[in-house]
């Protein structure tokens, strides 16, 4: 039951580099959430890891992942995106953390010595809650 | 392998009224996340929710949670806790969910015709990011 296409009202708000979690599932399924970077990419999201990260192993085993998003720091305004990775990586020229890293501080990623990947959500459904 | 107790450090930060974000499993495993109000009870997290949330179905299926905590307006500092939900009850009172707005408000809780169920969060794992 897909939920998109996102309202007008609501990219507009994901839009803007704002505070956001990710979950995945371990292999066992338990979830695991972490603060993470996004931005909306066409009716994808974007987000990237260090390859070292565990975070890379679960999404191989099980792409499904849930995105909360806060509308900056209005903690009860907030999007939350469940969809699955269906595109992984290697973030060869590290364009894609720059992309993210220019979004959220106006510069180039400093950490350039390690290797990186992107990894791209569909959206399956999403629920928004505000305080009207 | 439990990584409890949580460092005094870290205790004195998720003391405080921070904006956080629960994941629950779908029946089907999928993840689901939402923004939470919580409070740290002793070595357990409380949660409450209106007794009509799916999140409370998802819970009764599944015990297993995340929870994501920011360090306030710091999106940089989270701490993520792995662990499972060990204790459902009925709020009668609203006194759980009256605790929790009291922490994040300052007033008891404003709508007070719903029914409410208070859920215990037993912490298995943690991991906790700093700028540092």
């Amino acid at each position: 039951m897909p939920t998109t296409p996102l309202p007008e009202r609501l990219r507009a708000m994901l839009d803007r580099p704002n505070p956001a979690v990710i979950t995945t599932l371990r292999a066992d399924g338990q979830p695991v959430s972490v603060a993470t970077w996004y931005v909306l990419d066409g009716d994808r999201v974007l987000v990237n890891m260090d390859e070292g990260r565990r975070r890379l192993d679960y999404l191989r085993d099980d792409p499904r992942v849930s995105l909360t998003v806060f509308d900056g720091d209005d903690w009860y305004t907030h999007v939350s995106l469940q969809g699955r990775v269906t595109e992984l990586s290697a973030d060869e020229t590290l364009a894609g953390i720059d992309r993210l890293a220019l979004h959220y501080t106006g510069r180039a990623f400093g950490a350039r010595d390690r290797r990186r990947v992107n990894a791209w959500i569909e959206i399956d459904r999403w629920h928004a809650w505000t305080d009207d």
